[in-house]
């Protein structure tokens, strides 16, 4: 009960807050919390997720939804509710066939610039309403570059309210706890006041502008029906589906990617086993009911699902509770909200906004993998300059083609044998024993067309560093796939090398790699043999002086 | 001499056609059997290669132009010449800066299914030339389908000596030499003799239609200019540029694939070793002049570097003579030339194009490797059907995502130690010793973002398969690369683990991974130990029946 309490705390702010941010009526906000969260517990399967509107899932539906439609136009809720009904669909249908393993597609570095991206481009589109003047721009820089520029235009009484509240915000979020703390409150007792400050914000920003009559100097929400949500068609027409369609994919899957890691997160602290698909099937069930009571898109939120757990949700029904809560809000309360300032609410998103920015994980990620780190910059610019789908997509596209360059430059390492062991190590980090007429090529990636021409050149270059090589042996342990055009390229280098008089041998080769060998002619054409492992090789070949001759050979193992 | 006399011989009717077909004046043709050669050879690297105009570039030539000019206009020549000296120049700079690795993004059934599409589409262009009939259409099926339509309208004489013509060049290729050998010639000359036919049918049809009188009744070649190549400087302007961007990438692409795999199958067998970025600057300079001098793109010829090396060219300077022998031929001979009807040049790209069909790299690829034989087949129907540029950017992405999508579905195999070994094998796949408390998973791939997930539903599967399961021990010795994404999932793994009672050992990391994970959190989080082999791993785990509490460990080795 306090779960869904809090819960419900949190989630009028941010569901005005988040509401305005999609371009879309703020009390909409307040509709996607109530039938979604029903929905979702009926057939998500995390005990304590809390899910309901998301910054980011607003930033993108602004976006993808400007350039159909202008902002606050039926059209534009129209598509909105197409765009939303959409992605709940992809969501669903995702986990009808349990193609869960899809959201793989984005890795934490792509994730994570994205998310501060869209982070940044959130603030950035805030600060005039925090402010109180008019700035426009195409880009963020130069919305940010105007913002500036006007700044001795900002209207005081708005700034005041906006700055403020922000202010306390982040007192509130950085403090607060760790004060309330030293005063004797209990830990989380502490925590949970923390959190309930955006909503004791907004009333007292509603009770200072109706005592002072600031409503005529203030922009303010304005009226909002009362009443509870009522169910809309969507009205669609092909073209519009058509044009919703990859923005819409994009939505599901940041919303599956997003929800997912809380789940998981959640899932692993209480033990329990997360159930992908279910997952899928709750969300694309949330999304699919918001759309038909006012078209915001909902996910998985962090924060909410934070104050859940701690105040000790043991099963979906605290997202019931907390939903229900909004029940007496929508019916009694939504008058009041009208007199509340667009400022506050600004102020509510963009430190929301802020506590997104991943600084920390680049610095990690710079650190580990300096690839992994340019995938992250690059996504989070790209959605900075080009907007957030162009950013994913080039996130996405460069996480990929990281791996194809990498496997097209494969390690390869000359090996002996570790002495006292039958183990076989990279001679440049071990002090292993080696043979000069035996040379032993470990190579560390699977061979196949983009790649086998590298391995062929490092090959010849060995040969040329160890010339007294008769028997190379290629160890294969890390080969797990030979492709045609590299099986092709391996007959190729057999005929050389057999021309020169080495023979090549295979050792270590993999079952399912020597299954797809033995149904080519590689394995007849081989002028040596192909060993279990590297020590077997290196027994039968220095046993052999004279190394028999093929005729007289053992079959191969 | 010989080498240079069949070669030049061939070059005549090859250079003929192939400018037909890439919709220049026939004659350029010939100038392109000059110059280029001569820059090849002062560049090249390979002894016997003889290159000239090819027909899947006059093919590529043709669909990259058609929508900016039309066919035979001034524009389109300047077009053409604008194009091959762009190729050229990419050839060249890629030789310049070593950068002929990047020819290893074409898989070899991506090329072959190209090459088999792109002959496709010369046949069927040809048709209506062969028939002496009018026939277009957008797309390859539709061309053909007016051909068989208007096939009562054919123009017999013109199909009398198109198909006549055909006919005897697959007698000539395919039962000549044959024929010649059981009549007594000796075997070399045999097969050379076949490789004349071609110039003998060209000069019996000109006689024939000179002594007939047919010139009115035939399209024939018409005047062609008597006299040595004038140097053209080619007039471009910056958007004809930018629209031929991509197709001269791929045209140089294309013109280096072929150009290598014919050199490597040459230097293979003469025992040379093959200079690719020499190669490259061979190429580019034959096509840099060759725009200079008319526009034809060329590159390497199968079927002329074959009859070179068979008649024995020792040096590029075969290809030289060859080239100077097109100095008279065009000093004095352009005339007869003047008669040759259309119908046999196309009797002649026919029977060329046909020989280009793969049939049996398709069958080869669909047994040894079923992806293989879709990207292939895949590539084929994209020329058929979009054309070439599509065609083969269809394959190369289709055999990148094969790329992805194998390595995201990682092999893994339970593993046990062979009896009397220190080896370690599938337990599916030999009979090998097993502990109930200790479980040997070998991972088959590098660990990253996209397969990650998958190795962990795998490893809690084989978990909940042996449940009394208390040392886990990974074998990384397929792992070249742990990425960020998987690293934390990594360590998310272990602690999950450790709440089970589960301790999480590695064996066999290599030296790179091992680097990189000592720059991560994950080694001093580690449960379990850090092992040089999986033999060691058991050793230790089945010497410590109660495994010591951490700090009495060790220190990874």
């Amino acid at each position: 009960m306090t779960a869904a309490l809090v819960s419900g705390m949190l989630l009028v702010p941010q569901g005005l807050a988040y509401a305005l941010l999609a371009g879309l009526p703020p009390h909409f906000g307040l509709y996607a919390s109530l039938i979604p969260l029903i929905a979702y517990a009926a057939f998500g399967s995390s005990s304590a997720m809390s899910v309901g509107p998301a910054a980011v899932l607003s930033l993108m539906t602004v976006s993808a939804l400007t350039p159909l439609a202008t902002i606050g136009s039926p059209e534009y809720i129209g598509a909105a509710i197409v765009l939303t009904l959409l992605s709940g669909l992809f969501l669903f249908t995702m986990g009808l066939f349990k193609m869960g393993a899809l959201s793989n597609m984005l890795s934490h570095p792509v994730i994570s610039g994205f998310v501060s991206g869209a982070a940044a481009l959130i603030i950035v589109g805030q600060l005039p309403a925090l402010l109180g003047i008019e700035a426009e721009g195409d880009t963020a820089s130069l919305k940010l570059f105007h913002v500036v520029e006007r700044l001795p235009d900002a209207h005081l009484p708005t700034m005041a309210f906006g700055v403020a509240t922000a202010l306390l915000l982040i007192f509130s979020r950085l403090w607060l706890p760790m004060l309330l703390f030293r005063l004797g409150a209990p830990k989380q007792i502490a925590r949970l006041a923390a959190k309930v400050t955006p909503m004791l914000l907004v009333l007292c920003a509603i009770a200072l502008v109706h005592w002072l009559k600031l409503g005529d100097q203030l922009k303010i929400v304005g009226d909002i029906p009362a009443g509870l949500p009522k169910i809309v068609i969507p009205e669609w027409n092909g073209s519009l589906v058509y044009r919703l369609l990859l923005p819409a994919l994009i939505i599901a899957l940041l919303t599956f990617v997003e929800s997912l890691s809380i789940a998981q997160a959640l899932a692993a602290r209480r033990g329990e086993r997360l159930n992908a698909d279910g997952e899928l099937l709750g969300l694309g069930a949330a999304n699919i009911t918001s759309a038909f009571s006012g078209g915001l898109p909902v996910a998985g939120s962090f924060s909410r699902t934070a104050v859940n757990a701690e105040a000790g949700a043991v099963s979906p029904l605290a997202g019931v509770l907390a939903a229900l809560l909004m029940i007496p809000v929508l019916l009694y309360l939504t008058g009041m909200f009208s007199e509340l300032p667009l400022t506050v609410l600004a102020a509510i998103i963009i430190v929301a906004a802020a506590s997104l920015f991943d600084y920390r994980g680049f610095i990690h990620n710079w650190r580990y993998d300096r690839t992994d780190g340019i995938a992250m910059l690059c996504t989070f610019l790209g959605v900075l300059l080009f907007g957030v789908e162009v950013g994913i997509a080039l996130g996405i596209g460069l996480s990929f083609a990281t791996l194809i360059w990498r496997s097209s430059r494969p390690h390869i390492a000359v090996v002996g044998r570790m002495p006292g062991t039958e183990h076989f190590r990279n001679v440049l980090r071990y002090d292993v024993e080696t043979h000069s007429e035996i040379l032993f090529l470990r190579i560390d990636e699977s061979l196949f067309f983009s790649n086998i021409s590298a391995v062929e050149d490092r090959l010849l270059s060995e040969l040329k560093r160890h010339p007294d090589t008769r028997e190379l042996v290629l160890i294969l342990s890390s080969v797990s796939r030979i492709d045609g055009t590299a099986l092709e390229r391996m007959h190729q280098i057999n005929k050389d090398l057999k021309n020169r008089e080495i023979r090549l041998h295979l050792a270590e080769v993999k079952g399912p790699v020597l299954d797809r060998l033995s149904r080519s002619r590689l394995l007849e054409k081989l002028s040596g043999r192909i060993f279990l492992s590297s020590y077997i090789a290196e027994l039968a070949l220095l046993r052999a002086d004279a190394p028999p001759a093929p005729d007289q050979e053992e079959p191969p193992v």
